[in-house]
């Protein structure tokens, strides 16, 4: 794998087509399944590494995110990238970033409400590694479901020629879904993590029954989060973020919640592409995720 | 040349280096001296003709706003472009645009003052059009001062890999700024608007005669114009568009004005490249502009 730090070289080391997995580092199974499903469909897999500071809002852990380039770049290049692009601040940004791209009517609910600047960040550092990196497509999480709806309409609404593909939550053996953040739980607290996909999981199961009440399956998760200090529990239709009332469109059922130092988030999707719904729980690791194998 | 209709057919028609010229439409000599550039510069030149939504506040003249397509594809044609991307309002924007790009410390000052909303619908559609055709440069006309700043701004900070070039403002034989709008203008309208670009070429003369004070030189542009209506009369930094008090940067000398039923503007730029200020008064026709002759 090689490792650049510019937009140029990066675009220069681009073989055929191109599959992109951005990423803030501390990778985890999670990200390690885009760069495989990356390395299944592309002939170049191009990743980035790079905390990028717009995200973060004031208060929010810019300074104390974990920065682990070596292992980092161990993990990524054993999952199959052939480039690793990991641009210092001042490649990113040498001068102050004026340029804001932003998708208001999809930011502005669930978790655009807690943090109004977050998906105005995401949404400019992807257009700039998009725009600047021109990859055929690139691959995301759907753990994070409200930027993938957000990143999916930028890239409709701004013709760019790249193909947005949401890839299934890997989430930890009991369920908890993954994200370099766990690693700030202590075991008290990450136990009580685990109302959340609990709760989902029981809304999935719902779900296949037959329920398509979105009150219901919310009172679900609800239920099984009794002690969890939810920051909300909504089904959301997946194109517009909105509200949905009864399940009958792509939509995806999303918790957050404060759990210890932790803001953690965590979805199902519900897919209506073949006429009945599908739901996708994630993935789950037989053995707990590489984040505990250095600490 | 070529005419298309959607992204991926303009994409699919270029060849080697791409020269990009995005117009309204009903263009004239200073459209006509981008395309001729791009031509020079270019193997392929690729000339957008949209008339964008985005980029019109209420009440501007958005449905009034003159439009001729046989006419420009045979002046677009004779310039030497290419392709000429003529999408419906369908291609554009299939669903409502809910992404916005914008740069806004420099869209609040001068013409971003009247018109809150245009320089967020140019930057919009401008990244939309280099995103989704990816040229190699794009050619932008000095006179609209401010939008040439904000472009530069916007491809740095989002790291398109694109090269924006300035060129000359095109004026009629006595001076005026070439404009689409110029044919709303009367007689005596017409006449009042050569105002603007006396009082410009004045402030010329007296930088050329070493005059560095701000002061001075809009003080110069309004003498010129005691009869016009003036929105704005401003030396501004080009990459910043903050007012400049000496004048020791690349900067433009900026004016807006309403006569009669147009919003007009003109500008000299002032570049320092060399280390010695070199004013760019633009290039005058020997006859009256194209805009006339089917009248």
């Amino acid at each position: 794998m090689k490792i650049v730090e510019t937009f140029a070289e990066a675009r220069f080391a681009r073989r055929g087509l191109v599959g992109f997995v951005p990423t803030l580092g501390f990778v985890h199974e999670g990200h390690l399944s885009l760069i495989k499903r990356a390395a299944a469909e592309n002939e170049t897999v191009l990743v980035s590494l790079f905390v990028n500071p717009l995200q973060f809002g004031p208060g929010e852990d810019f300074d104390t995110y974990p920065r682990q380039l070596e292992r980092d770049a161990d993990l990524i290049a054993g999952a199959g990238a052939d480039v690793l692009f990991a641009p210092a601040l001042a490649e990113m940004y040498p001068e102050p970033a004026l340029t804001e791209v932003s998708v208001p009517t999809l930011a502005e609910h669930l978790d655009g409400i807690e943090r109004p600047e977050h998906f105005r960040g995401v949404a400019t550092v992807v257009t700039k590694f998009l725009a600047g990196l021109q990859p055929d497509r690139a691959y995301f999480g759907r753990k994070d479901g409200q930027q993938l709806s957000i990143i999916s309409r930028l890239v409709f609404d701004l013709s760019i020629p790249v193909r947005i593909i949401g890839c299934p939550t890997v989430r930890e053996p009991d369920g908890l879904a993954l994200s370099s953040r766990n690693v700030y739980l202590s075991p008290d607290q990450r136990q009580q993590a685990l109302a959340l996909s609990k709760g989902l999981m029981a809304a999935a199961d719902l779900v296949d029954a037959g329920e398509r009440d979105s009150r219901a399956l919310i009172e679900c998760v609800r239920v099984a989060g009794t002690n969890v200090d939810f920051s909300y529990v909504r089904l959301v239709d997946r194109r517009t973020v909105q509200p949905v009332g009864r399940l009958s469109q792509n939509a995806f059922l999303a918790v957050a919640a404060r759990v210890g130092p932790a803001r953690l988030i965590d979805n199902i999707h519900v897919d209506f592409d073949t006429g009945s719904p599908e739901v996708d729980r994630g993935i789950r690791l037989t053995e707990p995720s590489v984040l505990y194998q250095d600490r």
